[in-house]
């Protein structure tokens, strides 16, 4: 059997001090944090385009990297060439899970049919190397967004044959997702949106995304896929205009279209930057209605105006993203999944590895300080402080109903003015810092 | 009686070659376009805060203007002059509206009881001068973000003594506006929203403010107050994070809290831009749904990232919204607000005359041009035709709720792969500069 | 001989009221605008990039054009259709000129020396369609960007073995236009720059840079290359941080490594904007050392982050860019090169007609409303007005160098406060209104 | 003798197990790093203008900070309260620098002439306090933005007499600053720039300018101020278009205008970013040219688009800037001056405490970190390999120019295509992490 990866070995940890590049500092799968396992809490994910199938190339270049599993001149052999590839990594790196778009794993063929019996070839193999090495699949998706058909939009696109063609690929998505016992299915709309409203009917392409989620609700009920189904919000890019901007307006829809109880979010923290939000923002609001479903990790450059997809090292976010989720009771199904790519210019298969050890060693940092900050309780005395007034009295009946706007005259007629109560927000900065060790 | 703007005359209409600056080139209040006149159509507004109250300052200096309705020594005779400068301002401009904050026609005094008698004083000025020029109050609101009591939120205060001095303030300025007649009331949190989420509680603070609307609503209801309430979205500045980020994020918001039907939305221009968008993107998202009230019409700078309130000059822009207003049928009881100041460095009364007329002229020339672009036909049969296939066979099945993601594949496998087809975006903006003359 | 536009003829001149989408409204080659043509004043130039090896790829998909001249199975017949299609695209739409990258025209082959015989063999032909079409080379230049050994920049890469390559390219490149008689030779650094300064000597980088600046004055004077040497800024994309980054680095930089003298720029709108500038700031900052060269004309998007490369129809950026042309006497051996290209939706061969045709006329009417704002003088006047202080008295003495801090106090103290003056900008930008139309 | 902290004593050093917030754990003045101490190293400065004359005052809301020194009747009571709470906080903190403004120090009277008397009164209680304290003045520099003369900016004021007024300004401000024995003198030029190309003369205002900084060069020598003159870039606000955008656009005009020997830098962390640069960025580029003299120290927000002046506590942002100057040698005369307001709602003075001690520790953590980085030499060693080629055969052959273009041919000719390699910024990224504990 092929090895891709032949220079490198399971990824051991070795602990905070050690200097061997290719070694975990702070994720150590089996240690307990609170009471679940990193493992458990972090449920990391490879993503199959960026990872395997990323070229490198952007707007001013073209493909870069030269890949072992590359280079069959088949397609269907490069196809599981990669695939073995990618299970051989994660293996190697010990993420327990991977993701994908059906066309990652599968190449498009010149008919649907014909497109159809790749993926089942591929999710044969696929199946054959989960049981082989026990890693599972977090969501799969389908790529409604890269073909030329779609250039208009998938679900929003003004001609229904083209509609009709992504809930075909939607439909077989699914059910491969199924097949392999997928956690989640994900739903990415890049070109659900529009550039110019001279030629765009925005109320009518908003109600053809409802129709095409709508029956993919019907349909997951129909082959009793137990998975939850997760939309990803990104404001801009490919599109002008996209119509899943960011976790707020995306709930909106939902709710509008009655779709809110068969849809959670999956968060990408780039993607909510490029929202004008900070990632840990877009987490509580998905959060805050009990919509959190998994994350797309990653990170951005805050100079840059597009979607750069860097892998995270920021401890700062990470551990902000870990207090969200932890005080929410973590991912459930979902898990991280590293939305990332390494920059065009790092060309070796170790810069691969490298990416994800820093990324998930950045993540456990983050889960284990976001644990000791709940743990220890300061941070929540003091946000519990602030609000005290809100469980008695005036506040108790605000918020049951009972209070009236003349009522609320009366009482500051009689009160006179509140009282002014410093944020304390520098304080709280340094006490966050003073976990950052 | 004093008068304030002396020197200028009411301003006519000249037409397009007119060269004398303090007149008219496009607004012609009379002209019929489409069957209405033009003042019926635009319902201009004067922003009483900018042009009255404005100081020139900004955070690296003090005020610079100084206006002759701002010399008396006593607070409530300068809040007089100011009053009557407005409407001076207002009826010499021909502008049929104006719309203030509570703050800005009656300063605050030491306790609320005395700063609502300084408001009822006003109010019954008002009302007078309302009668004797027969301008009209666009809309009325309450500034609940200037005071330090609003540092850290209104409705979405940690305090609740807070929320109920703003629910006291937006009762009485509720009640004023209505004893004005104002067609609408508007809600601006600026404050509504948070600095980090270090000492944030989100999920509260949402609840804390749609407790807030409710009342809102049952007072309207108890006074019998027949305007409409609007909300107006902003992004960011003065908070960091606030919850009535843009239409779509404020439209959910009220759906979840059982309030869509109670409000209407106040789009901003630059606070559109700020959220990401363009201005005509967040009036078609609000219009799509029945629910654009009012605008606030300005203009942001394309490379700062502030509300810099510029007086809305760009045709482009202009035009843009009034294809929208104009598809939908109208502001109906709204109108078009200048929330503009003019630049710092524009001290002379003049530059109040020169602001607005500008911002009247550009906005007619941008009714006339989509009125004939809409009359012309040409870009909506271009939609139209774009969209066709949806008013038919698989289209009309799919909208109706009638087909499946399995009836999709069906008809791709025996149907193929889609047409291609241009979206014509150049030719359409070329269209759009044929009418711009 | 092949036509690949069989359906388009010469684009005629229809006047304003032409409804006739394929036809100038504004654009007439041969009329005169203050004693200059209009061919004259704006020398347009096509694009061989953008227009005729333009795909419709962006990050999220690839390729969607299909063109007639991209069909040959042979790369060189290829190439020579597509200079074919150039040439019968540039002479039906009126441009006098056009402008390439090595790469552009002629495909690279596996080694220097037969890339370079390409490139002769192109270049044959080149001439020979210029000779029978007359449309003339604005500017060449050579793509040390794309392929993947330019990764980690040309002249700045860690690796002279790299620089080499790029000084051999640029040696041929420069060579080719001398050849075809361009008018001037550009040079565009999209990798000049980094992207972490964890692995990068930024100061040598710089200084790398330089010589190769270099050795292209030097080379050009050994061959009698008569064209000016132009560099385009750009602040980011590809590469984070972009050593060009906008004019005034560009000046600085010269300045420092004593090139100023031996080179101007070519100014790009989305450039500037890019930067956080608008375009009419970094052409006047170019020409306001004697510097702008050429300009590559486009828009980009307010709300988005990257180079959109939009076609130009904004009738207000236009008209700045030709008011400050205007002023500083015109482009000289440069033009106005549509660095532009259609929409990714934009499918058809008619499309790129659309584009050009609107971006010309759009700059034709932006020259002839700069002109009548500066015929009429208005502008000018309220300008001159403004300053009138520094032709006398205090301030005469302050620009000839004579005056010192302690003269300066000793004037206040005898005349105390300044007089303010309103900088009137709403009046001026009412003003540019009135011209457009 | 009037204390205006008294709850707070002198802030120890307690270590980084310490819980006290009140306590420095990582800035501990006397250790010595790399051959110099901490205090040495750092050089921190507390700024007056935001420390002591801030009011929380933001574009939507007035003063909301009480403090204890702003309470007398008299300004210049005030004044000297102000002062001596501001050498109170200082040497409580340990901060043995201090920066002002003119105005924030003694407030402007009615004539230029009294205005300068209220300064003498003022710096004579400082140099007592200067002596008493120990403390030192490590810049001084002139307000000429925030009074309305300069609304149309100070030098580049289209009023000779304006520029008088600046340049009488800065004659004091320099002498002041002469006395105090100032380590530096400061130069930012926020109106200083334009807003609108319509009413401005680019090229006239930046020779202006060039003129005053002249002056002040010859005023410094003709009172044998030995202290380092320094200009500050910022690219917007208040004023859109400003000339000394960043370090680049700074240097290239100092070069132009022959002043480059006679001027450094004080690069500011959010002025850089608001610049679309990374803060190290702008310190390498100064740094590079030997060019850097001190710095302003503050965060801005990624998400917002304005000089939000946070305190700085992210650590990547302090050992990167660190790497810059340690790598440089040092900030020589200049220091690290907070540039920092504590949030509006930050209320008591126990916040100024606190963000000051954060900002202090991330910069004390940031000195550590990028010294053991350094000394470990890991980081520099990858460096140094990366870029070996350039120190023999041919790239020292291009760096001393004795290369051509036909040679670099040549090579590329014998030698074909240069190898690929790796720029391992992730695992660099990595490194950088290993060290922040």
């Amino acid at each position: 059997m092929k090895t891709f990866f032949p220079e490198v070995g399971p990824v051991p940890y070795e602990g905070p001090d050690s200097t061997q590049p290719l070694a975990f500092r702070h994720y150590c799968a089996d240690e307990v944090v609170g009471g679940k396992t990193m493992r458990e809490h972090l449920r990391f994910a490879v993503a199959f385009w960026h990872t395997f199938r990323g070229t490198g190339a952007d707007p001013f270049g073209g493909a870069v990297y030269e890949r072992p599993w590359n280079t069959a001149s088949d397609p269907m052999e490069r196809a599981e060439d990669t695939l073995r590839a990618a299970f051989e990594f994660g293996t190697k790196l010990g993420a327990p899970f991977y993701c994908w778009h059906d066309r990652d794993i599968a190449p498009e063929a010149d008919t649907l049919a014909e497109t159809n019996r790749r993926l089942d070839r591929i999710v044969a193999l696929a199946a054959q190397l989960q049981r082989d090495t026990g890693m599972q699949l977090l969501w799969g998706t389908s790529n409604c967004f890269s073909h030329p058909r779609f250039t208009h939009g998938a679900a929003t696109n003004p001609d229904p044959h083209v509609f009709a063609y992504a809930g075909a690929q939607i439909r077989k998505a699914m059910e491969c997702t199924h097949e392999l016992g997928g956690a989640n299915y994900v739903f990415w709309g890049g070109r659900e949106g529009y550039s110019s409203l001279l030629n765009t009917d925005l109320a009518r392409e908003q109600e053809q995304l409802a129709r095409l989620l709508r029956m993919a609700v019907d349909y997951k009920r129909e082959i009793g896929f137990q998975g939850i189904l997760l939309i990803e919000p990104k404001p801009k890019e490919p599109t002008k205009h996209q119509y899943d901007f960011d976790a707020a307006s995306v709930l909106g829809f939902l709710r509008r279209f009655g779709l809110f109880d068969h849809f959670k979010l999956n968060i990408e923290a780039n993607h909510a930057t490029l929202a004008g939000h900070s990632f840990e923002h877009d987490l509580e609001v998905a959060a805050a209605e009990g919509r959190l479903g998994s994350i797309d990790t990653n990170r951005g450059d805050p100079q840059l105006g597009w979607d750069t997809d860097q892998f995270p090292t920021d401890l700062y976010s990470t551990t902000a993203a870990m207090l969200v989720i932890l005080r929410h009771g973590g991912l459930g199904q979902g898990g991280v999944n590293f939305d990332a790519k390494v920059r065009r210019g790092s060309l070796d298969l170790a810069d691969l590895f490298h990416a994800h050890i820093g990324g998930m060693d950045t993540f456990a940092r983050g889960l284990k300080i976001a644990h000791r900050i709940l743990s220890d309780g300061v941070l929540d005395a003091h946000r519990q402080q602030r609000y005290a007034g809100w469980a008695e009295g005036l506040g108790q009946r605000i918020m049951a109903g009972a209070a009236t706007l003349p009522e609320l005259e009366a009482y500051v007629l009689s009160h006179g003015e509140p009282q002014p109560r410093s944020g304390r927000e520098e304080m709280l900065e340094n006490l966050v810092n003073d976990y950052l060790r």
